[in-house]
């Protein structure tokens, strides 16, 4: 035992006992006569005391002689503090030392240990190892870890079980690109990482296990975008004999649990939206409802009115900004220039201010009178002091770029406050998208989605009018979760598959052990999954899911503290039958 | 809703009631007048009923269409049973039924869905989707889930942090060959998948994280034997300021919960023995002591007496073999028979009968006589009734003999009891392992852990005699953990890797970033991993991995259901700069 206490442990309780602590040299205080060291581990901080009248001076040396983050163990008694500090668990102690011995020394470490850290994000992640030593980082791991405890305790007495599926599994092309694993023990041939345990999980539902759930690592070669992670852990769930209600009513219970478990927040029932509502009444799928500025569509009231700007476009869309009114024309300008940016490519926006005295202010005053902006803000629920701001242009993209200014906007006017958590369900998307170019149709969810029962006559003959059992769960902004019910007879399956470009071919080589089963007696089924890594920022008030990884890969795949990947040598190559032929430019 | 109850929840308190069930059917008997069909989910069996007087003729008609296996939904209502089965939960009651829907038909199971099946292993793993419908498949998945919270729940309540560690690293040569991962992004290079997440888990150590756990899949590359599997999970564990015993005790207390959990056994203190003895008393290292038959050395009491083949030997030894004194010449022969099998290979076998009678007959009374015999009886503490064995040869090969004679003995003798648990701790292995014929060395444990603090100094001079602070957790004769404590400083993890033949280039590249970490300050830690798969069985009282693992490859590492690895299209492997070049034979 090198400890009888962790570092955060002792209380006024404790004064006057003996204790054994260990952990690294935080900081040290040094008065001269008087020397105070802070003495961290993963528990807390303990103040130890040593001074010139009680210790012996070759112990305050050697003390003097410590760098930051030398390991050391000491024994000592704990004493009362004369300046007691109520903001940490130990502010009432510290330890008068008797012994020390050192367990091991440290270099200076190339950043400081501290909530805030000197360290770049390149250096803080070669040397992780030290990052982790930080508390916002190993705050955020150990929620991590809290968060995960939560949902299979959760899952568990709701009757689901927890089964691993393998890893090594086959390469489908689903989606993304699949990492691949050469065999050697079969020359030529080659496993697939999972992009998700999708046919597992329903294989499972088939074999009659009910309810199933994983926390289960997926693997996507993708070319990475900020925050994304080329492996990533799914809360993996499926369940038998249930419609897209019961899942629902499931998971929305285990984010009830989990925010009333975290953040004490009463459980109250979860908006539903439709697809449909979403894209009209936010611009996107996965909206953001902890504020306002939902979209009002204006073309009745603006067009036809000798503005031509509004008259020639599809579709002419305001918001009400809260409280903007007050806007100077420079600030306003700022937000018309940010949305003319390429990034955001919008023309401009038409601007109205609801004055606090009932008076309208707007860009286009020389079109609209007041009477005229009254019905706009009448139309868009504006209050006085609100500003009111209009886009016109083809339907999909000025919703798109609306949606990325409401978003904009939530941010500056800190509306997307991170101690607020607004779930909703986002509902009945359609089955497939179609390529604008080629006409192919993609599976919007997954190639497994069941189409709405009374949808499924319209599959051949309007494939993009059907609506499929999909349902998306929305957490602040962010889709955390989305899910559906499955296909779960062969025909079926076989018929999306062939209106999906495969051969039959293609059907049977990729997906043929799937659609056998089927025949066997496959229950009704369907499922969701979790993004756990984005989930557990999100829950926390955080957006960044790195700072949930204890190892993260950087934006072009690489673990930089272990220099991976890396070449191989040849004779494990050779072993693998296996040639690197660079690719042509 | 398709179901108000689950196929196990109706007892004699729902008789009257109105109920949904859904479920697979299982079995129908047709009397005639009337038909009972068992109808089964995960959660247990019901007995539906209909008959002429009460069910319509057409609903009986639909029933005698369906096969085994069909998927059905019916709702009925709750009546009591005539004839109670008290042998079932559900025994009691049955549904007389009055409706049924179809969800899907099922063609015949290629084999049976009974606890005892016709299909053989092959089938059985082809299609695994139905072999998990089989209750003793479906028992086992169950099982493992329920271990795996027990054991995250213990070790979240010790303050252990699950911390998942990343599955695509570095290669490097730790054991067994690694399955590598070729980078898209990164052409020409490869990650690796992990044998075990060891350097993760002590950077951890190194960045604060105190106790570690994760139950992780792991990966190795090798030759499968029977009952390996390419990919396995593991309990893996780590933490800081610790010693040896302070691991032991905390994994003991898991697996003293686990069996009290489990089981109902109470907890009591397992033994300790070292590795040196655990080779003299049972020829190897994993011992099962759920029965005795422990050896005996005889050199001293045997050896210059006269009988040549005791003489020319380096070890005698012997076992007693419980109430064998009346077994007949030929089955003492036969054992004599197994012994010299090539897989054996011992020259025979000594047999000494301690006859209830007091008296001794043996199969060397031309060379010893019975107060010989007495001594070698009093030494071997054998009782009358008992027969005691002798071997002689040298030395590691006599006790590896025996070792097998002994495990036999027990599993035919009964004595190897699956509902008895006899864990036991074996400690003081050699750090290293010397190859016979080049005399090289290799770490007995892996190269990160350490010598016992005493042996620092032998380190180089006699590294075979340098005892390791490595322990093994040992269940019913198999090795279900094994740890140690981890070198936690520089020179002495370049000291280690050196002696194993590592250049400093290798040492440096393969490792440097852990011996980096440790001049930054790491504190002293250890850690343990136990096989899952393993321990789930053993705890089960099987022995058998395979069954607990819901989709298990086969001995040459396929996957027959989904039938990988399979190759790759050619487009995929030029993205992947890959050409596949057949080894020459």
């Amino acid at each position: 035992m090198y400890r009888s206490h962790h570092c955060g442990a002792l209380t006024a309780i404790h004064v006057g006992t003996e204790v054994q602590l260990a952990g690294w040299v935080s900081k040290i205080r040094d008065k001269g006569f008087v020397l105070w060291v802070d003495l961290r581990d993963r528990y807390g901080v303990t103040q130890l005391v040593l001074d010139e009248k009680r210790t012996p001076a070759e112990l305050l040396k050697v003390v003097r002689s410590f760098g930051r983050e030398t390991v050391i163990q000491i024994s000592g008694t704990v004493l009362e503090r004369e300046a007691k500090n109520p903001n940490m668990p130990t502010g009432e102690i510290e330890v008068l030392v008797k012994d020390i011995t050192v367990l091991n020394t440290a270099q200076t470490p190339p950043f400081t240990i501290e909530d805030e850290t000197d360290g770049g994000e390149d250096l803080r992640m070669k040397y992780r190892y030290l990052d982790i030593r930080r508390k916002p980082v190993q705050k955020g791991l150990l929620f991590r870890s809290k968060v995960a405890l939560l949902v299979r305790n959760f899952l568990a007495q709701h009757e689901f079980v927890e089964v691993e599926t393998p890893y090594l599994i086959k390469s489908t092309p689903e989606g993304a690109r699949d990492f691949v694993v050469p065999s050697r023990m079969n020359e030529g041939q080659f496993y697939a990482l999972p992009q998700s345990p999708q046919t597992f999980k329903q294989l499972l539902m088939v074999g009659g296990m009910d309810k199933y759930f994983q926390l289960v690592k997926c693997f996507r070669d993708e070319d990475l975008r900020a925050d994304r992670q080329p492996e990533f852990t799914q809360i993996d769930c499926e369940l038998s004999f249930v419609h897209q209600e019961d899942i629902m009513t499931c998971f929305e219970g285990l984010l009830s649990h989990l925010l009333h478990e975290v953040h004490g927040i009463a459980p109250k029932p979860f908006p539903v939206i439709s697809y449909e509502d979403a894209i009209k009444t936010y611009g996107n799928d996965k909206p953001d409802i902890r504020f306002g500025m939902t979209f009002c569509e204006l073309n009745d009231i603006t067009q036809n009115k000798g503005f031509g700007v509004f008259d020639s476009q599809e579709l002419v869309v305001s918001i009400a900004v809260p409280g903007a009114a007050t806007w100077s024309r420079k600030q306003i300008d700022a937000w018309i220039d940010w949305v003319k940016r390429p990034q955001i490519g919008a023309n401009g926006l038409v601007w109205v201010k609801c004055n606090e005295d009932g008076t309208y202010k707007s860009s286009v005053d020389k079109f609209f009178d007041s009477d005229a902006l009254a019905t706009w803000a009448t139309a868009c629920e504006a209050k006085a002091g609100d500003l009111i701001l209009v886009m016109a242009g083809e339907t999909n993209k000025t919703r798109t770029q609306l949606s990325a200014l409401r978003m904009a906007l939530a941010e500056a006017l800190e509306l997307r406050k991170p101690n607020e958590f607004a779930p909703l369900w986002v509902v009945d998307f359609p089955l497939f998208e179609q390529d604008d170019e080629s006409g192919a149709l993609h599976a919007m969810h997954h190639p497994f989605t069941a189409p709405k029962p009374e949808h499924l006559d319209k599959l051949e003959t309007e494939p993009t009018s059907v609506v499929a059992q999909a349902y998306d769960l929305v957490l602040n902004g962010n889709e955390i979760g989305g899910g559906s019910i499955r296909i779960h007879d062969r025909p079926t399956q076989e018929k999306m598959l062939s209106l999906l470009g495969f051969s039959n071919e293609e059907a049977k080589t990729q997906f043929g052990f799937l659609m056998d089963a089927f025949t066997y007696g496959a229950p009704p089924h369907g499922g969701i999954a979790l993004g756990f890594d984005r989930l557990v920022a999100i829950l926390d008030g955080k957006e960044t899911i790195r700072d949930y990884i204890a190892f993260p890969k950087n934006n072009s795949g690489r673990d930089v503290m272990i220099d991976a990947p890396a070449p191989l040598d040849a004779a494990q190559l050779e072993e693998l039958a296996l040639k690197v032929t660079p690719k042509a430019e």
